[in-house]
């Protein structure tokens, strides 16, 4: 056993279902912090990693479920759903299931009542912060559930991350989605403002540089714009993930019963540019809007674009 | 004398033209640094204050013309172009105009080529960051214009904020365009995610705490934001400057030949408020979309609005 592994008998036992490229270092984080951690891939070779750090291998999502809290991490709703119904047999009524991964409202409401009725617990606890966040234990964690159960929670999330509790269950989702169209609308905007600068005869990156840290600053502007002065559209955070996460904001707001005029114009600008590119970083919307402004273009570097 | 007005005799003797809210800190800040200020403003007795600090009040723009460097802050391109225009003849040749009022990019470049026929240099350098920033002297300054003559107004604008040279004559101006389409979208933007968070059944100052640090991070994710919640429209960067802002953001991006299809959205929104406050802070964009959206509402606090 590692040095890693001091694991502590009085604290739950943990199964991790998922461990992809977030869900490792989320796994290896509460290994660190001396979880006693199931956990379970599709494909098990990329679970096997984890084995010298301390954690068990299950063959099955069903023989990792007894466990007193399940983390599932996967791609998107339905494979939750999928995976949560193959272990629901093994998991302990008490038992706490908190999904991190990003799912639509409606999904995670469903999961909910799903487990209610077994008398097993829910929180729905999307990300952000990607891989970088994920190794460094700082991820943004938006929880839903309930008062009580995220306090259960709350010490197992905080070995991953800063986690808030928001609301009801699926609120962490629709907090995931508010995130998400902050992020993909001031990348549009700021696509825009660059273009503006470049095509009314200014430098861009002049006018980047002037106008960071007052009151048009944002993370967007500072990482992403430097991305597009760049033309540097290997991913980072994916268009096809940018361009879900948008649809399901119009879903969550048509749920709600309002009208977001920008999210559908942001929406329909992402979902415009997946026939040009759904592998590129979520920047590669300046491609879209110069798409659009034929002979206009930001920058002078030549792009650099994933494979499709 | 007072202390604050060891002015030395090497410095370009400066003319300071528009003595408001804005000029009066940052005229102050020049007279802190030492330099020799003759100022002159319409209503004469906002320019009286200075006389104790060491400024020279002048009757008419023509009596304080006779500068090295003649510095403009007035509230928009027409106000600007009458004041040069009675101070033309006293102009010298060599003489440097630096305007720090907000106009159009075509404005500053007209005022640009009427001054070049005198021999007379022209800076065109707005401004970001409001009382606040002229106050602390940490202004985002937007210069266009030649290296040469940046060089040489580098020192003075420094004593005010941070200059930045972002082009030609005009590209100032449209740097600050710029920065204001990022501010108005993000306003617009951040009032969507709340109350797509509010209507959704989540905590909206929750959420927003939620994704804070993260890449929704924003200044006015962390200013604005917190006035929505508060539902404090009280001036703040008012309603009225931000419509005009974003009208001219779409005659500059006409004039580049380019489309923005958020900015059109945006303008438009900031234009159809007017009718319901154009004094309030620009953060007030919120009560258009509840305007759109009847019955749903961000935050319980009452309203907090300025007179019309």
């Amino acid at each position: 056993m590692s040095a890693h592994s001091k694991q502590d008998a009085n604290k739950p036992r943990i199964a991790f279902l998922g461990i992809g490229l977030m869900g490792k270092p989320m796994a290896s984080n509460l290994l660190k912090a001396g979880y006693k951690l199931t956990v379970w891939n599709r494909t098990e070779a990329k679970a096997q990693v984890l084995a010298p750090h301390g954690a068990t291998i299950a063959s099955s999502p069903g023989n990792a479920a007894n466990a007193d809290i399940i983390i599932t991490m996967l791609e998107a709703g339905p494979q939750v759903k999928a995976v949560i119904e193959l272990a629901l047999d093994k998991i302990a009524p008490g038992a706490l299931v908190i999904d991190m991964s990003s799912t639509r409202q409606s999904e995670a409401e469903e999961l909910h009542h799903m487990l209610a009725q077994r008398g097993v617990h829910f929180i729905d606890a999307p990300v952000s912060g990607g891989v970088l966040g994920a190794e460094a234990a700082t991820l943004a964690i938006m929880a839903g559930g309930s008062a009580e159960q995220f306090t259960r929670a709350e010490p197992v999330l905080s070995a991953m991350g800063r986690p808030t509790l928001v609301g009801p269950a699926g609120c962490g989702q629709l907090a995931k989605l508010c995130n998400q169209l902050i992020v993909g609308a001031t990348l549009d905007i700021v696509a825009e403002a660059l273009m503006l600068a470049q095509a009314g005869g200014a430098d861009p990156a002049a006018v980047r540089q002037a106008i960071r840290g007052g009151f048009a600053e944002s993370r967007i502007l500072e990482v992403h714009g430097q991305r597009m002065l760049d033309r540097n559209f290997m991913p980072g955070g994916q268009v096809k993930s940018q361009a879900k996460d948008l649809e399901n904001v119009l879903i969550a707001a048509a749920n709600a019963g309002i009208s977001l005029p920008i999210a559908e114009q942001v929406t329909e600008h992402y979902r415009s540019l997946l026939p040009i590119t759904s592998n590129a970083d979520q920047s590669a919307i300046l491609l879209m809007l110069e798409h659009h402004n034929p002979g206009k273009r930001v920058g002078t570097a030549a792009d650099k674009l994933p494979q499709e």
